[in-house]
């Protein structure tokens, strides 16, 4: 549970960021090499590679090193994470509707007791 | 779009902390006073406060003052900007897969010309 939350807190981290959000979006059209995933951003390389780190540390991406070209993959793990959490909130909201509708159709059920 | 990128950065940076999902997710059943929402953490109420701000801050929660008590309510307006972020991220993904399945299917077609 508390390595969860942890993974949570790095998988968020890395999408508050359009930089990130952006790589993310271009690597779902497929692998990229980094000077690919770079040349769209008015960045110097070393600032560029720490988005990359923190997207490889927090598991969105992949990076793998053939000669001297780095490629990086999407992972759709985080992806489902996130739905995850999403649809545990959803859970707890409905629940709540769930429990407000039981209020107000039950004193009905009372006014009519046959 | 630039507007909507820096909302997105603030609404991903606010779910980047335990502390924060665990208010979303207490507010999920239903409003809450702050001195309620605090009692759970081993937290000083100043930075607890920090979280409340940026929760309100970043669109996740309203507040509302009546006499002493300030009352917090969920605002569920961010999970759909999270979810349709979401979607847009596996459209991309389904159209590369739609993009490969022709790749995969259309050599056969041109394999049988009548």
């Amino acid at each position: 549970m508390e390595q969860y939350s942890e993974r949570l807190d790095d998988i968020f981290q890395a999408l508050a960021d359009p930089t990130r959000r952006a790589v993310l979006r271009r690597l779902g059209r497929g692998p990229a090499s980094i000077s690919e995933l770079a040349a769209p951003f008015d960045m110097a390389l070393p600032s560029f590679m720490k988005h990359i780190h923190l997207l490889e540390e927090s598991g969105w991406i992949q990076t793998r090193k053939e000669g001297r070209v780095r490629t990086c993959a999407l992972e759709k793990k985080p992806f489902a994470t996130v739905e995850t959490w999403l649809s545990e909130q959803r859970a707890l909201w409905e629940g709540r509707i769930d429990r407000l509708e039981q209020f107000v159709t039950s004193p009905q059920r009372k006014e009519k007791p046959r």
